[in-house]
């Protein structure tokens, strides 16, 4: 097989991340990055790479024969025009979360990518956790039987800035995605009614943006089974990702990763250590999965397991939960259409 | 300090367990005890203990000059005659939870409680649980500051037959209710807004008696604090009772309690112990801690710390919980007076 | 059955615990307790038991026809003469450990209880353990084959003062003594070697006493396992009281036991529990344990568990290690007869 | 900086690990690898790294000009000769455990390192470890005072092929030999006095061999500190690679690693991941981050954290516990000279 080559669209902390991870893989080939930012911090980062490309126009990766596949990486409000460029194209697609803002938007996606015969995966990177995705293999080994409630916890360490909120979609579209994501990645279900509580206890300056900071969210699945996220920008203690599943006959639940397995026993103290504070460390493992789970697709012409629909889907919830919360209300999720 | 005196009213499960811990208590005087049964086995039950009176009557129990107090174990249905008879003889009072299960009643019983000048506490005794009340002293403490979330997760083993169902008042009015206790105890504040969801997803039986055996409540407290309790009567490896908090400066969680910490390491499997499964055997420290505080207060004149008004707040939210699941919406604390 | 009468030679710490649990028991009479310091506060300690006999004799009590049992709690030097005398009355024994500083004499105790034909346990209360009870039952029930490596930790949360370690027989026949009688129990053999390294790192007036306050003591069984002991009087974070067995199909391990499940966690640190810091706390439950099966064994003329052979073989180990230490070489128990 | 050009001398499943290792190093340039056994297998392995050398001659690697620095991964018994070879030609050199069977060769290695001004590093990894690397460095933050007792837990998941164990040079020296020099890294402090206790209980045929499979050794430091190693060749539930130091305030301990933190509970038990299994799984990281060491070592001319006189120490403990065996003594480590 020769390598896949790859452009990146957006050189931020994602971005970055992913090229790093590809430098190092055998079977791509990084031909590019773009960043409408090319400054000289991005110039001295990429140099080692021997990049052929590094540009501020996205079109030159995409137009550039020797790319086989886009990363979009830059910030959500460019994503639907960089997918029709490269669907136009016949590239292959790597979205970030969420796809586009407006859940209708993404739908247009459904259709141009099944158009294009394309490759298109989104970034759901936690299902390649290697917790998540064991606990998800024991329920369809039907370890615990039917799913009765699915419960995560899925807490930040500490807030972005006001500047990031502002731009962020709202903690449902931004971080709580995830967590839709995932809750019906372990349902194995869809979701049929939201109703989301939230409130600002951590940082007045995210309500004043509109935003909340803190918020339970409880779904009803169209399998009968129930879930519920609570969700906090505020985890004093580390960056905290944990499920749990209850089913007819037991319960599956995966605790923190923790740097260490070290204990320190004192007169004042047992000790154990933190989790991991920071997303990228906690959740290197998973976006190397991804990659490699992409590479496959391509290589193979088979279909994501995280595809455009599912990126639409927890844009719906996301939509659905902001709505839950603004009227106070269950929302249906066929309201969301 | 002579010894109290006190007669049991229902020798069911709990009375008999109260009757038990009572004998054993160099305080307490066990003057009789008195079930509408009073059938062969109870006798044989109450011989090794020598009580004065073993009755099917509670009137010879609060009649009697040597009873101090009064211990209500019998239905729920029962409860208010017996304190109404209780309180108009000057008899203090200990009750089973709930008081009633129509907070109008348990309303009137504040104000009787109050004119009788007598000693009453409800028999919320997961407060005295070791770990519970360790989590209370703790935020207490201010060891994580202000509480952000309150998370209580109390599943039932297995459920409880139809027929107890039927008498039951319902999930939330039976079960539910100590974690409505539970979470104004940990949150230190009052519920503002209920939203329940609830499903029947472990017995078709208990949904075709009009109850529920899977429900996720949110709760907004006064204090701006969010809470969310997941119950269901089914948790095939045991009595699952954990809560956690997370606040400002962290966060604080307790675990199941497990009989031994042994650990089986094989080649097939690593094994740890079942939490109990039984909740007498469970929580008997903390039925012996809520007797002993009964005990103090009543020798001291002292207000008992789990109060009518406890029992009155629980009942009412148990009614919000109720009339959010049937009317499918966020249900106003304001609401049910 | 009548109530078993019983009389308790030392009222000291361990004599009044099993004193208070006599109080409580339905099966008990305490007759009395005898201690040679009949001071205030033993009297004033006595009272509320109303008991017929508090002496400085112990004659009184052997002599007492109402006293079926007698139970040593004297300093062990004293443990000889009272055998004899209760031996020779007929009245069953319940001895604290050891038996004797000299297993000699332990020996002709064998034989002296044979003969009067009564009822014999030695206090090894930990065979009796919630934790360690279980890890002999699955190792009975085959749960990982034939044990290989027995490993104890057992180490004091502070050292004791000078004037009890003078008395005390040292270090091996004070504290290891335990873990030689725990070693045997769960190995299910006989030690045929014993190697024992000790030093003096805790508190330097150990050693001037001659004694040692730090140990590592090796055992060879004659069924060919091997095991090993770690010892410390100074454990900061509390009573470490650990056992591992691995075997040819894996392993069984017991953790130490803590008052709650409570995890704090904060910026600064994930905090949990301490273990129970004093011996008579971690031990409760087994010295309950250990009186009900006095009992019955008593009841039903049953040989007790832990018997004049097990005090005489855990005695002997301790001389063994003793010896080792002394002479710093492996010493066969052959030695030691 | 240029690239550090490596050869490795013996292509067994360490020397192919190292060479995937150093494929993906920006830092280093593998110019080839050696092996006796130039076979078909090797070949094919080797092919796509586009080694400038391939050859059944490590000479060939030595005198390559390209090659700053040679990996010795062939079997013990041919490492004195390629260490005399490689120093001689002034080349790095790092090299696996033990460097020999022999201590008094070790011993000339060190004078002949020293003479030839050449970086050497021995390949304890272990010491890299995220979990024993983290106890060190808190013992040395003095977070439990001096160290009292080092225990290690060191067992395979398990036994080797018959093969395998011939050429070993004993338990003792190939697999207690990480654990002496983990016992020496922790304890910070020389060994003074061994004592070693082993038996066959695992395979016979090991004993066939005059090898051991399972032992305890008990170690005296300078220090006035004690260590206690038990080692098996079978834990049936995988690779058990754990480590506790209780020292003057506390205790510090490291559990295994696990896979996953998965938690399933079923009424037929709670179950959580297995330890892994492969030694080479386990200590991935720590063969990555011994290599980093060693390459800054020599980008930097600083001498390794472990080095000639590390693995010579560990094997004159290796050969004193052998000792202590056969002759069933302590053996003082001034002995092993």
């Amino acid at each position: 097989m020769s390598r896949i080559g790859i452009g990146i669209v957006g050189a931020g902390r994602i971005g970055k991340l992913h090229a790093e991870n590809m430098i190092k893989h055998p079977d791509i080939e990084l031909i590019g990055v773009s960043d409408v930012q090319l400054n000289e911090a991005l110039l001295r980062w990429s140099k080692p790479f021997n990049l052929s490309i590094v540009t501020d126009s996205y079109l030159q990766l995409i137009e550039d024969e020797r790319v086989d596949a886009i990363f979009i990486c830059s910030p959500t409000n460019t994503h639907i025009d960089i997918i029709r460029a490269a669907a136009a194209a016949g590239k292959h697609i790597f979205c970030e979360k969420p796809i586009s803002f407006h859940y209708e938007e993404t739908k247009q996606v459904l259709q141009l990518v099944q158009e294009a015969g394309i490759i298109f995966q989104v970034g759901f990177n936690r299902r390649f956790d290697h917790n998540f995705s064991k606990v998800r293999a024991l329920v369809d080994a039907d370890k615990i039987g039917e799913p009765h409630i699915i419960k995560i916890t899925s807490r930040d360490p500490a807030p972005p800035p006001a500047s990031y909120i502002a731009a962020s979609g709202g903690m449902f579209m931004d971080m709580s995605i995830h967590d839709f994501d995932m809750a019906r990645f372990l349902a194995g279900s869809e979701v049929e009614t939201v109703f989301a509580e939230g409130t600002v206890l951590v940082d007045p300056a995210i309500g004043e943006l509109g935003d909340i900071d803190t918020a339970i969210v409880t779904l009803r699945f169209t399998n009968g089974a129930l879930g519920v996220i609570d969700n906090s920008r505020r985890a004093a203690y580390g960056y905290d990702q944990r499920v749990e599943i209850l089913g007819a006959k037991g319960s599956i639940g995966v605790e923190n990763d923790l740097p260490t397995t070290v204990k320190i026993s004192t007169e004042e103290a047992i000790v154990t250590d933190h989790p991991q504070y920071f997303f990228l460390d906690r959740y290197m493992a998973s976006y190397k999965a991804e990659l490699e789970h992409f590479i496959e697709c391509v290589s193979n012409g088979a279909a994501p397991s995280v595809s455009v629909f599912d990126g639409y889907q927890a844009e719906r919830i996301a939509c659905a939960a902001r709505r839950s919360l603004g009227e106070h209300r269950i929302v249906h999720m066929e309201e969301v259409v």
